[in-house]
């Protein structure tokens, strides 16, 4: 038997890539759910969009979109570090992964990951890493992570 | 007073910018006292060294040379990240850090962070992260950096 809301959920809630009319959708502000984030202009936003657009496969932003609603519900970042080290491997890092507070429970943020972790594996990456608090240690576990080492900040501002 | 000692260090262990030709300077010796690196091609090598010389102040790689030896003893590298994140800010991001064995107790490690924050910040930085073992915790608390979030990794080989 079918299970419809699973399937459904499936087809509802693709992963794709960020496009620059995002921003009309809640881009930004479901960003402010993770950290601060004053409002953005819109020049402003077309400026990174390119910026990062130039970057190609070295920088992906993903997003999830509630199809029903227009609006952006879940969102991640992966960026590919090229090194020397491991024979001039290359290092994918994930960063800004945020569900909407109102989105939770769907497995959203694990379609998230997947899709970044499988961009950074089919680029070649030997690891993906990422930072998270104690709390989402679990989260990540659950997606095949494990913890490695830690994080040291230094802030300018 | 002057402490010749100290000055003398401070002249003759100078940060600059990777160049090509340090790799016959032992540098790729010295990043495997951090990590896996098999030998590297000239030609590896030098693509790669392109491909990040390409990408300008957005990815430094520094190190640290003893003129007497004619050998890389210290190195360290940090890229920026553009984000949407508070307001269209960029983040730095410290990898690869090592200091020769024979080179300890000189201070080498501090001069490396320091040149590497220092391009984060002028840059235009709202802060510098990297990650390190529990036991480097110290050394990086003395360079004013605070323990934040915890490193989750997933290898792919």
């Amino acid at each position: 038997m079918q299970n419809n809301n699973s399937s459904g959920n499936d087809q509802k809630f693709q992963v794709r890539k960020l496009e620059v009319s995002d921003k009309s959708k809640g881009f930004i502000e479901l960003l402010q759910q993770l950290s601060v984030c004053d409002s953005v202009s819109d020049k402003e936003f077309e400026e990174r969009f390119q910026e990062l657009s130039s970057l190609g496969d070295d920088h992906v932003i993903c997003v999830i979109e509630d199809d029903q609603l227009g609006k952006i519900i879940a969102t991640g970042s992966v960026f590919i570090e090229k090194k020397f080290l491991r024979n001039c491997g290359k290092v994918g890092h994930i960063e800004d992964v945020v569900v909407d507070s109102n989105a939770r429970g769907l497995q959203l943020g694990k379609k998230i990951i997947g899709f970044l972790t499988e961009h950074a594996r089919s680029k070649g990456c030997y690891k993906v890493i990422l930072d998270c608090s104690a709390e989402n240690k679990g989260f990540y576990e659950k997606c095949g992570f494990k913890q490695k080492e830690i994080q040291m900040v230094k802030y300018f501002i």
